[in-house]
């Protein structure tokens, strides 16, 4: 079978797995104060050139926008705004209402927020008998495989500034943000844009992991009781540490990264060489190719993947996912196929 | 100054105050447990042909709707389904959120929600990756003024018994409702309809006070924890008994809401008359006619209203609204302004 | 039958009850912005001489409770440290857990904190792994009767200072305690004392209604919000503004209070003189006597009262309680029973 | 340095690192739904000779007391009795108050419940003022490393039963208690003492994880909606299913178990035989022993281990904890420094 129905179905990097084995009978002090958690902490602050950021690693997205968002949204009645296609929104079985807070889901065309969509929500917003919005969610790249371009950013970190919004930066993708073609923004302007942003690990190489950099100085403050109280603090911190200091050495995190984009670009033009069509124009490693049904349904003999709810008379569009693992021979395979 | 700003500008009718007067130097029993909570929950199950109904008085349609639906959305993940425009969605301040439950906004046409619409919201839950809805939250009349009619009640009943959704029914109008010349759903309809639904006060003649009606076995256990924890239970739960008692004798409830539905049906003539036309069609106590920008303006010098969201080039949509108060010479008058 | 049971059996004092029916057929705004509210607002500034305090009208204790540590405690692992014995604690059905914080429960000797108390529980909560107490809540008069001196209050308040805690008064018998006979704090001593505290209206003459004082300025924004996502806005606001605006006239609230307080003086002399003691010294209108257990048995056919659980082989402890419209004739009626 | 710490200072157990090494290529399903999940939960349901039990694997402890106890407490006034020193009370910075439930605090001479100490609890709780108590929580072995027997686990099992309450085992420490010595409780026994408990497997030679083991059917339901709600429900799951295979494979689990022990008894009879005493008697891997303070302060230069907050005038107690990882050099280098 072709593998491409997501980016974590293998285990981790051979380097992240080195780095296990080499430290695993080191003793360590636990719950992320070891060395190991110290060191990622501190390569990851120079390489956004923040050095006052906090950081701190966490197991997985939900886990990690749950945790983060609680520092955002203080009060009770302060809310979040998010493209109703974002992750919080349908896949988290709603995790940030369950700590009390509403999600202003906002119907976009593409799954990227801007600033007029912000604004209208804002507007409807007026007193006491509404829930506040307090913070804009966005994810880079989008759960649509598109990435926000610098200056896009720019406008939404403009209008969050001159609404007293703050923004979160879902990087569950962000390797493949980072390291996508059309991609202008680097490591250092993101602590201009966002007020805490992750830095996902998950999907680009490691077992479990998501690094939370919080650059806002009123959201540090007691940030590790939030993440405890969460049951997120793992006792063996170090196994997280361990990993990210892997993952940032040589640059391993975005040549990951570079390596999903340029499988994803090689199967997209495959794809459209043979005359297909897109419902959503590929940019990173998510793709939403239109096939015909009976395509489809042979597909699923030799492939893994997941349809998408978009669908026409003839054709039906489904979403095909490569990653660091991804191999050559898995596209050209493919592109037979079809 | 003409009121036509909303139904609870006025304290409370004047039998129910004589009622209040009458027993106010009585010692009752607290919290809910004295006679005239027992004689008006009775008085309510013969009303509606339910003798096993379970009746509780609480004081505003907000706490209320958040306390019946503690009942309904036992498990975190449990979710319920609103049309947008619900007051649960929107005039809350998240209420229904900051007890841990997502809502599933649904867009409609006219604020009334139909099997189609909750069909729809049912087919994208698919699995735990989505929280799981349980329930749907209606309101009888809607905050658009508009009724459900018996059969499309009928038929959402029928809905929720397919899919294993609880129906609760927001009465904050239910006396405009069920006295509505349109309306065809009896008292004793309720409890076949309705797992829970609440007979309104606020805005029909008491100083506070609706009265929660559990019929679902299911709900019933323990809902004078979930009052009590929810600052809901009054010491003086006599207040809330003595003025329904009131409300229920001599029909005074239905005559109420009738009142306040003629007098607005009076001002939809008279408006209509003028050659004004309604952005949504006037049935119950809530009319919203689109005025020109400039009489909207002159209007706001005698008369106590509120805008409402929908504009044109040259007209503003206002909502104007009735209640038991309401005077014929207050309508004349307003007729007499355009 | 003698009702000793609590202080919430009668409805409102029949000034309030007066001041209820001469407004009743006023138009007024909606949620607690009309003229009532403000008015009796600004005589509480007055009397606390707090020109800048912000005061807002709820329903009843545990509501009021509920909202106004949804103030102190922001953060979701920010605790608030009571006696064990604390209304909070044990007989508002969990209301603090439910929206998210622990109490810290303090076993005391006679249900009143002090200093080394408070910082025991500091000492023993050291870093992430535990919650975070961030405020005290204390009761005055307590559920025991008794009151803080100025001194023990001025003491609390040090402690607080000292160690990054907000305090918060309880005042649902507050009426009780500043009239009692043994009382030397003022009026104007309670913003200096408390950064929040509220005024208790249910257990001295209204029909429901506490007012909520917020001294400091960190708790002021957004309190709207808060009370209204927990259903505690009445749309008919005026009904807690018009009873206060009484109460607060020609001190019409201490003189209530003093009366409860000569009532129970005087059952508590009449007690003792017949031999009896006391579990817990009397000081306000709560007493607490040791009687025969048969006596007990033999009280229960005339008098309306509760027990409380202190039982020696012999004797049972019941509690009696006085109020506002406790007559001099049920004293001597009872003194007779003994 | 001596680490006697804690027991989870090291990585995994060697052959828990090669299980993971060993599977890291393969494409596997995501979420917990891989042949590892799946062959891992087989081999405890054998193990426990229960083939109905569901089995949910977690990351840490707090994590999974969280989000098990969400289904043990359906309704939001529903508490759990726990021990004081229990983990959930004090260890885990209030994470089941933060999904809005009462832990009922209980006093212990030795951090075990009772079911007199339960049915004291129950006594107070009587109406719907309190919070009504649902389940217990227990800890086998205990946080002061004593274990519960046989018979005493089936008096608690008979007090549930016979006043409706569900009882939750936090198994952290299960490898100790069950391979301790005195033990005569076996995996067979679980599933009819417990509701539901959780085999640790963080202090016992993973690098993460928890087995979670359903046995009641009515808690079954929907759990994975509860464990993805909480954060908890990793992407590539197979990093715990992996891990515990290895862990039931051979007996693993419980020689890890055992060996912490042997440490320990061998630490705890050559600290007995240079005359010390315990402040709570040694019987699985954690010790108390009492040593002078001047003795203490000199031991920390070698040795890492924490305070326990017993003290007297010339001693204090300190934490000795030995793990799988422990060896004989250690405890014989231990024993030379006093």
């Amino acid at each position: 079978m072709i593998f491409l129905k997501n980016d974590y179905g293998l285990g981790a990097h051979p380097e992240v797995m080195r780095a296990l084995m080499e430290t695993n009978m080191e003793l360590n002090d636990g719950y992320g104060e070891d060395r190991h958690c110290r060191a990622a902490a501190e390569q990851i602050r120079e390489l956004i050139g923040c050095p006052d950021a906090d950081v701190h690693f966490l197991c997985g997205g939900t886990q990690t926008n749950q945790t983060a968002l609680a520092a955002f949204l203080l009060r009770p009645h302060w809310s979040v705004i998010s493209a109703d296609s974002g992750h919080i929104c349908v896949h988290e079985t709603g995790a940030i209402e369950a700590t009390g807070h509403k999600i202003n889901h906002v119907k976009t065309e593409d799954g990227k927020l801007t600033p007029e969509l912000i604004e209208e929500v804002l507007v409807f917003h007026e007193d006491e008998h509404y829930v506040l919005p307090k913070a804009i969610y966005i994810s880079q790249s989008t759960e649509t495989g598109l990435i926000y371009s610098h200056s896009e950013l720019k406008a939404l970190r403009e209008c969050c500034d001159k609404n007293g919004l703050l923004l979160y930066l879902d990087g569950a993708r962000l390797a493949m943000a980072l390291s996508c073609k059309d991609n202008d923004t680097k490591w250092e302007d993101l602590p201009l844009l966002a007020d805490a942003f992750y830095i996902g690990g998950t999907k680009n190489g490691t077992l479990i992991g998501e690094a939370l950099v919080i650059v806002n100085d009123a959201l540090k403050p007691d940030m590790r009781f939030l993440i405890k109280q969460r049951g997120a603090m793992l006792a063996k911190g170090r196994v997280l540490g361990v990993q990210f200091e892997a993952l940032m050495k040589d640059d391993l995190y975005l040549h990951m990264g570079s390596h999903a984009n340029r499988m994803a670009q090689a199967l997209a033009e495959g794809i459209a060489a043979k005359g297909y069509e897109f419902a959503i124009p590929p940019q990173t490693n998510l793709l939403f190719p239109m096939f015909e049904k009976e395509l489809v349904q042979r597909l699923a003999e030799d492939v893994m993947f997941e349809t998408y709810p978009i669908v026409t008379d003839t054709h039906q569009c489904i979403r095909l996912v490569t990653s660091w693992g991804t191999t050559e021979d898995e596209i050209e395979e493919f592109l037979k196929l079809i």
